[in-house]
């Protein structure tokens, strides 16, 4: 039983909750098995304390997921001839290839279930969100649907398939300009597609999510259809044809359908993720606007921290709150677009830290750490900032610094076509590397355009072999952690954009830093600054100061013109 | 018809120039394509002008290897029902994959021939060779037969394999201690061998090559057998057993055998390569010597070079010839590891530029770059230095000093455990990416201790996945290309060594830097260093002058004094 859905969602609604429910885990990533004489949960090292605090430990027995993966601890308790039951609606054609894999060489079998043995006896399961369906403004999404569907159908000629089908519902919504709200903090409308390469596509939707308006208007695009109608228009369309399907993404359920139609399966990656990635000029003046927006809410909100925080009484359940007041304040805020990792001291050296009432510390002395986001209808946002409350240490400043090198190295990065994230990630670990340190997170991941914080196949990572396009949004947000003692993260996105170099001999391309909120400059250590470096920061600062100056207000204006001046 | 034999070597003797002796071309890389009525040849960017000097264009065609791939224009002029034929003692695995998909997509059948065509009408062709194999001192391997075979069992059993089989001579090298004499520039001896998990290796070699002492000794290690008893073997080996096998190495028809004998295959890396790739400390003391010889013959090269080319009677082939005879003064060469790259102008600019009568250039004016290597008893060398003759221009200084800006970055990187070559490449890339240019090569090869000049799986190059271990040895290698104009490059040999960081969080890892020769100061333009850049190069050059001064004589030692002179 993973955590997760038919679409494989980040956020999933309450109906899909059904690890939490077996298990009281409530984290956002998990997986539990259930032998005859014994069960386990597997979670990873964010969710090691709070495993032991939901789940009753004598009827489950939590394990970690990366060091003791499900498959290995599988492969090691199976017995021959054992029958392990999966659910096909829920798990990725890539998952059920490592869990078959791991029955094999325990001599064990996998076994599809063909209704889910939870949701029979889950008696009070919610119902599935029926959430309204709305168009993403042409004049925001910078295409329409028709030209679209051009675009992949061409991709898929190229890739000599006969059709795509998908349910991510990120896909839909960007194929179909359209938005929902299914689930939190992302404007999904939870629904599949097939795309052919020839002729309309299929949205598979519950009929309820669309007034009679989008109805119609869907319906020019392609067919309408129910969910309920998927396996046997999907195993109509496959026969004697090949389906592209992604194997990290596609649940293996549709995959057997195509299968067991006569279809031929292409295992490949998502084209539509790329297209999606790509932004058009109307989305990137979208999400530069929304950041304009969030970063005015941001001051307003730092210029309160810096007078309400010394004074003592502040924690980091009411700092956050105050920030999406903040946001809220804009008007047209759609949702966070993450619960805010809100953390002091020690609790900042958790990366995923996510407050709760037990946790929740006051902010009295050192580092605190701030990652938060909002969706807009024009953007999505995601800032992180490490502010100082009081003192800190010599080491505390230098760790800083250095992660403040490591954003300005991505920041001022130029590099050729062709090249990926992979190839620019070190530069924000060299300053680390080079005392001996690191981060053991990813520098960035790629950002939706009113959709998901968190999306593919753009990242900087050493994992992130895509080449890099003009277009993409992504993140840039090194960090340090010194556990049981502080943590610190710098993040601002950025835009792939082309480069102008005078004289240079290929094409090349730079990142346009998008997000404008001042970096605390208390706790850097100037001297381990190069003069480039310092000069970036104070043209970073300026720029902020530039733009927002007539958007805070009186008061945070003067704090914005102090927290902005050049450092150098 | 690619150019390789069966162990797929870089360097072929005589006897497997098939490709040469059907089509004219010389290169060390490349394919044949013969169909009813064309014929085709695939060559990289190196040899795009030699094919058509070589060739007869109009009966074979000449086509761009990488722009161009075989397995692409097969598809497009293979007709359905064609049969395509393919020797599978000379073509890897991998490389009879991507044939076989080529000719499924246009509905062709592959067909693996039973003796080689060219075999049956080359009458003149050379007997192979019969290098006289020679024991590697254990002194010098740092470990003994015994004890290699106990990892590779181990590592055999981590992989549940029950065998491996490979059908490079390095790894045998490497496996039983010894050296031969087979091909040029690696004292390769060509051979196979068959490693089970438990028992004794088969090593499969012409008897002629061996001893009778040295027969004795390797038959006490395991079995001694004629390589004409190798199908037998691996047949009877591999019935119902699972045989592990390098599908980038190991030719298609072992594979064939093992499958038909009832084996199960499992494709992976060659547990071998990495075993061979970690350099014990004998080898790294073995491969510092070496390097201390070479430097102080190079530097006695350097000294000649100042003299004697400014009189401007010295040409490309003058100058390659007193560097070998400068490295024959040690007593001690056993070969040069590699075919010298000497390109003065314009030549340089092309990476692997050979130089020949034809292509002759005399050192007037500019860059002159030579990339060359000797082969020790103790280890191998490759170095390359670019040195001026005369005047250079502002362009040419600005691009040396980013060459070598990178070249210093990747010596002074520090890195966590773990970390692989791809997370390094970078570092090397991006003075040169930040005016807009780049180069189209790896930055570092792995180099082998007394064994080839290239090996894996150790690289510094995008590609280059495998973590970096204590003891690998790699070129550091950056360089910048200007077609028609001139070439860059600054080579040295580094050694992958455990990292001393005072207050360091995590095990870390650097290079020491193990060639020893000045870097041309001339051209290097002082602003753009910083000042532990500066500080690099004059600990370096201190360091060379250190260790060389008492080596070289009185002259070559005055010279080496004002070029390792500081330049801060």
């Amino acid at each position: 039983m993973p955590r997760s859905d038919e679409h494989q969602n980040e956020y999933c609604p309450p109906s899909e909750e059904r690890l939490a429910w077996l298990t009281g885990f409530a984290g956002s990533a998990g997986v539990a098995v259930v032998l005859e004489q014994e069960a386990s949960i597997f979670v990873d090292g964010r969710y090691t304390v709070q495993v032991t605090e939901q789940v009753d430990t004598a009827a489950i027995k939590p394990r970690h997921l990366v060091n003791e993966p499900p498959e290995k601890w599988l492969e090691a308790v199976l017995k021959p001839g054992a029958r392990l039951g999966y659910d096909p609606r829920l798990q990725s054609m890539a998952e059920v290839d490592r869990l078959r894999a791991a029955c094999e060489r325990a001599g064990a079998t996998l076994v599809a279930v063909s209704s889910n043995p939870i949701d029979a006896i889950w008696t009070d399961r919610p119902a599935p969100p029926l959430g309204s369906v709305v168009l993403h403004d042409v004049a925001l999404a910078g295409e329409g649907v028709e030209s679209k569907l051009q675009r992949l159908q061409a991709r898929l000629a190229e890739l000599k398939a006969d059709a795509v089908f998908t349910n991510d519902a990120h896909a839909v919504a960007w194929a179909f300009n359209i938005r929902g709200a299914d689930v939190g903090h992302t404007p999904l409308p939870l629904s599949f597609a097939l795309f052919p390469r020839e002729g309309q596509p299929t949205l598979f939707i519950d009929g309820r999510k669309l007034s009679n308006a989008i109805r119609d208007h869907l319906s020019q695009i392609g067919e309408v259809m129910e969910p309920s109608r998927l396996d046997a228009v999907l195993a109509q369309t496959a026969k004697g044809k090949t389906v592209r399907l992604d194997p990290s993404m596609v649940v293996e359920r549709f995959a057997q359908v195509i299968h067991n139609a006569g279809g031929v399966i292409q295992k490949g990656a998502d084209p539509i993720a790329l297209l999606r990635a790509v932004k058009n000029e109307a989305e990137r003046a979208g999400t530069r606007a929304a950041h304009i927006r969030d970063g005015a809410a941001f001051v307003r909100f730092l210029h309160w921290f810096a007078e309400a925080v010394p004074k003592g009484q502040e924690t980091e359940i009411s700092v956050a709150e105050a920030l999406e007041s903040f946001r809220s304040e804009t008007g047209v805020l759609k949702d966070l677009s993450f619960p805010s990792i809100s953390a002091a001291g020690p609790n900042a050296a958790i990366p995923h830290y996510r407050v709760s009432t037990a946790s929740n510390l006051p902010l009295t002395q050192g580092f605190y750490l701030i990652d938060s986001g909002a969706q807009y209808v024009d953007g999505t946002t995601d800032i992180t900032r490490t502010l100082t409350v009081g003192e800190t240490t010599p080491l505390m400043r230098d760790r800083y610094t250095r992660v403040l090198k490591g954003h300005i190295a991505i920041a001022r990065a130029r590099f050729p076509k062709g090249a990926s994230g992979a190839q620019l990630d070190s530069f924000a670990r060299r300053a680390l590397w080079d005392i001996g340190t690191d981060f053991d997170h990813g520098t960035g991941h790629g950002v939706g355009s009113y959709l998901s914080v968190h999306e593919g196949p753009q990242r900087i990572s050493k994992l992130g072999t895509t080449p890099l396009e003009p277009g993409m949004i992504l993140s840039n947000e090194p960090g340090y952690y010194r556990a049981g003692e502080f943590g610190i993260r710098i993040e601002n996105l950025v835009i792939v954009e082309e480069a102008e170099i005078p004289g240079a001999e290929r094409p090349m391309f730079a990142f346009e830093t998008i997000t404008l909120a001042p970096i605390e400059t208390a706790p850097i250590e100037i001297g381990l600054l190069t003069a480039d470096e310092i000069a970036w920061l104070d043209a970073y600062h300026a720029h902020v100061f530039q733009t927002l100056e007539s958007l805070v207000g009186r008061a945070p204006r003067a704090w914005l013109e102090k927290a902005t001046a050049p450092i150098g």
